[in-house]
């Protein structure tokens, strides 16, 4: 396993790696709450070499409806890289050639249709009535996304790890992965994260995303598996999901205010359409099609309960946040009252923040302002003052 | 019909006036899309007087969840007065001792259940069935809601308004007047509003207002009425609202990150809440009880569609753009961006940014922090420059 984790991130050419996808197997998990998930399994890539020391290691959580695709290509042919290629790989900001890079899948993954996320949730078989989980699956918080992750990188033989980085709710596992384990982690970048917990709107927002799977009459309860799937709810709370995560500009650029038929207007017909709605629908459909209905649900409670504003104490890890300006899930101020109470508790936290017009997905296709400031911080280069905010 | 709308906004002390809801009846009404709709009846109230040259008329149109309860209470036991009470008043910016104030319902006002709320709509009875229109009501937009308020104010010999004046869709309702009726409005003060236009990230967020009700198998097609009501899915499309609506702070101060029950743990079983999940659901439940679902997806399409764009050339009233800093439905470079486009078309547009920490709702419950400048405007003073911003 060593040995594997070592080559299999193979250099493609100067821009793009070449990845594959690893799987990594537990026993055996017992929940936060005490109750025992067996057998475990999720999925991770790496990218980079491991030194001698086993001190260059970075892992990576990912996003709400995110993988471990963080970087690179699974082959030539994929269409596009993973999320954070432009910050990933041979001389970039996470750079391959020093940093050994871990992004794991989480439990409870959402897009259990997705050949390349490997999970474990409420879509897996339970081995002992050999059927899907379905709602019986064991609740999990991010604690848990986490401490699978712990258990991965020990099977890594890494006891330390150089940063924990993620964005939105990749960002929540990285925060409490410092306060989890205080002594493993050395920084953490949180990227368009819920500071360090999930705000009481944001909770009810994730209650809003998960709604229309609950009123599609095909989820019956979660029990689908092997009937008529409630494809529409997923499709719908894809839709939501997108619609949160975008801005204006989104819409506007990209369909603006017609019909969706200019033969069609939305005025003479309840049917009719415009741009936008179909744009959105059409989207959201196919991003459902890769989504297991009862994960998303499992994925929107683990989210909700993120909550480490007392654990912060433990924190030793120093913080680096980067919040986008348009974000509209968790807006910069989210994250300036996080580091400024990792500040008041005598940690050290610092901001960049990304200017842009993509809203939450800044943290995503504008990660690159932040290039040079992930740099130095990687490097061990702090700001001077705690709480200190460039953008 | 002139002699009551005279005498029925009755003084009761200084600051809450005694008001009574009036109607308005137009034997048939033909849509812009050509369509009939015969009869028509819609609500309306009126404050303060008509004066003898009828040049004191200021008409308020309401926004999506509201009615035209604008100010006062219909009875002194009332628990609130009407949405904009604080500046509709004698003495108040909207000076009832100055100007004669009527607030009207829409056609297709969503609370059809409110018995205060008289409009006609998809819960109508057909006189040609004998039973509510559903679906087969003709679609309207916000022209349809202005020409209607056009004959009601043609009906009180008002031939030019002094003001017209609306939030949110109320504001693009005072802006449709002004680029449809030119000649017969001199003032436009836009509240929280959509600029010229429904931005197309609004009209997709619009759709997803609608989709809990469409997802509902209790809808039916639209085929609900004496059967059961789709009454799950309009509660969880008035949640929407209201989420759209607020902003971290009514999440945050109203019920904070614990559980709804200190004994339920939100971890330990799907269906333990968070507080601010259990308190949205109450509200949406209960403001879902005056709401038809037909008429909630027929005032979504009709705000959908608002684009006077084209028409704005033909606007000649000047403009004040009250918008809301932390407003997510229309933020303020929304109303900015059509102020813009006025003043390049020649015309006056101004604007005053109301700053706070409640969202869109800034624009009812903060409405006071812009009473000097209304006061002003209403008064005739415009600011030097076209496209001055303040706050």
């Amino acid at each position: 396993m060593m040995f594997l984790a070592l080559i299999l991130s193979t250099l493609t050419n100067a821009q793009t790696l070449l990845v594959e996808k690893k799987t990594f197997d537990l026993p055996e998990y017992r929940t936060v709450s005490g109750e025992i998930i067996a057998p475990v399994r999720v999925g991770y890539e790496t990218y980079g070499t491991l030194n001698e020391k086993k001190s260059n290691a970075i892992l990576i959580a990912h996003f709400y409806s995110g993988s471990s695709h963080a970087a690179g290509k699974y082959a030539e042919s994929d269409k596009a890289p993973g999320y954070w290629d432009s910050i990933i790989g041979p001389g970039k900001a996470l750079d391959t050639n020093k940093y050994f890079i871990i992004s794991s899948d989480t439990l409870v993954n959402i897009a259990t249709k997705n050949p390349t996320v490997i999970t474990t949730g409420p879509a897996s078989i339970n081995p002992k009535t050999k059927k899907p989980y379905g709602m019986s699956f064991p609740l999990v918080g991010v604690r848990d996304f986490v401490n699978v992750q712990h258990a991965l990188i020990q099977s890594l033989g890494i006891t330390k790890l150089h940063t924990v980085m993620g964005a939105s709710g990749g960002a929540a596992q990285a925060m409490e992965w410092a306060a989890a384990y205080p002594d493993e982690v050395e920084r953490v970048i949180s990227v368009i994260g819920p500071g360090l917990s999930m705000p009481p709107y944001v909770i009810a927002l994730l209650n809003m995303w998960s709604m229309p799977i609950r009123l599609d009459k095909n989820w019956r309860g979660g029990d689908y598996y092997g009937l008529d799937e409630p494809t529409e709810g997923v499709a719908e709370a894809m839709k939501f999901v997108i619609l949160s995560a975008v801005h204006f500009d989104w819409a506007e650029k990209g369909f603006g205010g017609g019909a969706a038929d200019p033969a069609k207007d939305p005025l003479k017909a309840y049917d009719n359409k415009f741009a936008v709605e179909k744009g959105l629908s059409d989207t959201g459909a196919l991003r459902g099609q890769l989504v297991d209905a009862n994960s998303f649900l499992y994925t929107a409670k683990a989210i909700q309960t993120f909550n480490v504003e007392d654990a912060a104490k433990n924190i030793k890890a120093a913080t680096l946040f980067i919040p986008a300006d348009t974000d509209m899930i968790f807006p910069p101020e989210v994250s300036y009252k996080a580091m400024n109470k990792l500040c008041s508790l005598g940690k050290h936290a610092e901001a960049f923040e990304i200017k842009g017009r993509g809203g939450h997905l800044d943290g995503l296709f504008q990660i690159s302002q932040a290039d040079k400031r992930i740099r130095q911080f990687l490097a061990g280069t702090k700001s001077k003052k705690c709480g200190a905010r460039t953008h």
